[in-house]
């Protein structure tokens, strides 16, 4: 019987659960043999039901095993460059979730202990696995629309989060717009070298106190000649709006959203649908998977992660440059 | 630490592996301890992949295992209300797949045993597990349409059987139809009382060779006043259409189907969107996994399971009436 | 310069206003010349503002009138066949509303006229007009979808009538159905041979009262061998339902309703679009135009009508037979 | 009786032949008593065929004529402000198509003229007077998504002008973003501060060498704090798209497109709808009768028109911004 392969998670929050939880279900070849968390106790219970067998408060501990193959950092971001050296130089492979910092003289420490190191890597960019989001891809990859003109992605939060994450968040553009940064590149197949940021305190006064913006409009321009914009917004009370919109020399591409059900009700007064699945909870589940599959697939056949650790890097410095844009009042680009 | 459900499998057949693989991967409390099929040595690879300990050729093997709480009857139609009748006289649970037979009076024999046994039965129509057909419901409930008028089920397969398997298959009606008869039921809360079946051999000469029909237009009537119609067609080359619609004296319901992705390709020539969902396999699995979740927690909490010995027997009842009514041309009213 | 076409106008209710200021809007080529109605008093000043000289209460002076080519029979039912009998013997061209009458005998005797004195004659079934329906005949036509299977009609108005029309209407089937009896001849281009209908009064018990339904599904068999339903109800809340659905051996088609706009709007509790467009007023303004322009049409280029003398008898008989299966509560086959 | 409402169309184009024809057919109570056109000749036949009794090559008999109570400037642009000046001064209400002139002193000598000479004068934003977007903005207006955060505006043709008319056309932004930059002021109620032009030749070279842009996304910042983009693009291969997507903070707005009809037709390899309606005359037919009937409403009520001298000017003003912010390649305040 073939050996399992053992994997560590580091960091039990929300996201930490939900790839501890997919392993341990879905792939059957693959074994969660630890679990460390700073606050072990809280999530010793979880870890049992699951049929986890150690659960630590120091992820050291996991690094110094030498049976544990690959680990899942899902850690808080500031130590997530941290963990990738460390976890490379002991040979593991790496799921890194993102941003792999906000730093990026820490990325390029990461990836270079990565690379010296010889080990996968693949950072946590789940959206590219969401099933429209792909077939997007595929139609613009297999010239359905032929050469690419406008790209636009609307991503917005059914509600904004405390003034207190935002604080520590490293503020919209690294926090939510990271996502739709990876997006585009991952739509376009090209890289972004110049960014304009419109954007404004129009949900919550605290989020402007804490010196973040709550809704933006970024006006991008792509190295293949495309324009593009991404809306944000931290609150769409009507859910998680998470779309795309692609327009081609021969045609074009959109994405509406997901919703729980297919339901119409006509009454006397209106014809109402469904709201959009709530939150990227609903609608990403089966992405978490799938990315899962992939990184354990590029582990067991030794091929390269598909999403890299330069696809990891490149997000983090068109946030950086979004911030400068918005700070400064003007177009910012790539290069400066 | 509480005792897990010890449950055999009856049949592992497409129907049968996916109950035994949703258990094991999803409910921690249950224990999927031996499968039978007839083919034992056909899936034992396959038992052997989700850790069941046991494989029996002979499901008296199960029926005889004491430990064993509860059976999944998934073997061929034929076998149910046998095999129903024995794990209902060794004291089991049972969950059997539609139809318990497509004789009468052995439903009545089994479903007589299950009562005189005291152990819960739940039927496999899995479709009221849907996560668009109980909202229709729901809606319905709370009187979001009023009293209902118009019932409209439209269930159409992606591809004919082959001839072979509707020669065994009981017919359309019994094999097909029943899960739209349960449907209705479903859904309105209200008995049949009377069908007039218009059907016609349109899409495989064969079928109708083999004694069916393909193609059906079942007319309806409800205790409750209602009237309605089933549409159903072994093939709908665009994919499986499973669909329906209500009208009531305060607002209408539709329910479109669940296609794979939202989107749409616009190009010189035409606005082209997803078909639906290949088949029940795609359509239907997050149902197959409720309705599981749903027997075990008659089982575990000693409730009364949600769809009922009666619930398997009166759509073999209207099944029935809709086959004489096709055979004899004429309204067949359920009484008779 | 060319002659104008002369018309006059038999009846000037809701419909015959229409037909008449679409004329005088849209057809500089036709003159209506003539309006005859019972209350001439009360369309005078109606009259005069479109310019129409002259305003009469006795449709014989348009009959008698030799400049006059043509008439545009708009009075009521029981009045039509009559009419239009006068009118071809007096040579004139007719359009006629539907029904062209209840009585099959006058109706053969009106086409008897009509043949003899060699006019034109076009009946209102002005839903073959519609840019939907015109297109899903068209991709039927041009096998699209291959053999026709399924073929369904849903027709249902916003609001019932007063009982007093009810009365007087002819019922249900010749009344409100008519128009879909001849839209599945229109569609399938075959011919119905059985029917039998599944009726109930389930919106207003005073038209019960008055010896008619307000549901009903209506059962086809086509002589093309397919299978058909058709869906009516005297009130669907939520407005005017008008839409086909068709299965065919190579694809399906379906028709949604018409909206007033395109404006969704999404907010808190629910996802809300518009309610589809009133009544027949809003819905076929555009179809009773286009009628209008193939009747002249016929008229100018000695073609045939688009919608014949058979075109308007056969929905009547197909509506006597849906009454008596109504009545006998048996199919009931086209040759009786 | 009555007098009617006398009216001269100066310019009998594509556009000024639909006004007059809708004049003709929908008004009882104005009358199109001349046109003038530089090509009198070529226009002879189209005016006879509505009873139009002269047709002028000098717009100045329009004028001079004392009878004539408004004007219909539909001319090329660079005499709109001409005429306009004349039309005033001679003491006739003005109804003008956009834009009012290129030069933004030629708009104020003719607002001036139109002040000074106290006529009506209104501006052809016929989008306006759409069915979609006049809900768009009573939806915002009456506070169904309460306060604006994200406004934005897809605008793009099927297929891009010849390079001919480019040169002349006064580029994109004044040419056909001008519709837009009225449709946002509109829809919001409030005035754009600044604008950040991303635009690029990707539709045509021909376009670009001949000093202009086919493709672009206009960012805009609002001075109720709202921001917005507007996205163009001379071509879209599917035809003709227009829509708008408002966000606020207590719901969302979206528009799509208008279709010539709602058939789906479902195959084995597709599911397709229909294109959007093919350019403007199709999709924007009835708001140039709307606007038409508020422009007479305002002369014979004598009330201000609806879209005043002030609205025509204000989209030049952006327009101008939006060019150059495109040269310069920063963003442009309003002010500047």
């Amino acid at each position: 019987m073939k050996k399992k392969i053992q994997v560590g998670v580091i960091g039990a929050g929300r996201i930490g659960k939900i790839h501890a939880s997919n392993i341990v279900k879905n792939f059957p070849d693959v074994e969660v043999k630890a679990v460390a968390d700073i606050y072990a106790e809280q999530v010793k219970d979880w870890a049992a039901g699951l049929g986890i067998q150690h659960v630590y408060s120091d992820y050291k501990k996991i690094i110094e095993d030498k049976e544990i193959d690959a680990v899942i950092i899902c850690s808080s971001t500031d130590t997530h460059s941290q963990i990738t050296i460390e976890a490379a130089q002991a040979g593991k492979h790496i799921f890194c979730e993102k941003p792999i910092d906000y730093d990026v003289d820490r990325i390029h420490q990461a990836l270079d202990a990565v690379k010296k190191a010889g080990v996968k890597f693949q950072v946590g960019f789940n959206r590219r696995f969401d099933h429209n989001f792909k077939k997007v891809r595929e139609l613009i990859q297999n010239g359905s629309i032929g050469e690419l003109q406008i790209v636009k992605v609307i991503s917005r939060d059914p509600a904004p989060p405390p003034a207190e994450y935002v604080k520590v968040s490293g503020g919209m553009f690294l926090d939510m717009t990271i996502h739709d940064f990876d997006m585009v590149r991952y739509l376009t197949g090209s890289e972004v070298t110049e960014v304009y940021t419109n954007a404004a305190v129009l949900v919550d006064k605290a989020i402007g106190e804490a010196g973040d913006v709550d809704t933006a409009l970024i006006s991008l321009k792509f190295k293949n000649g495309a324009i593009g914009v991404i809306d944000n917004c931290r609150q769409a009370v009507y859910g998680y709006d998470q779309r795309v919109e692609i327009l081609g020399t021969k045609g074009g591409i959109s994405v509406s959203n997901d919703a729980p059900t297919t339901v119409v009700l006509s009454t006397e007064t209106a014809v109402t649908a469904d709201k959009p699945k709530y939150f990227f909870l609903e609608r990403y589940m089966e992405s978490f998977e799938t990315e899962m599959k992939e990184f354990f697939n590029s582990v067991v056949n030794d091929k390269d992660t598909v999403v890299s650790g330069i696809d990891g890097l490149k997000p983090v410095l068109i946030g950086l440059a979004a911030k400068k844009s918005y700070e400064e009042g003007r177009p910012v680009t790539l290069q400066e």
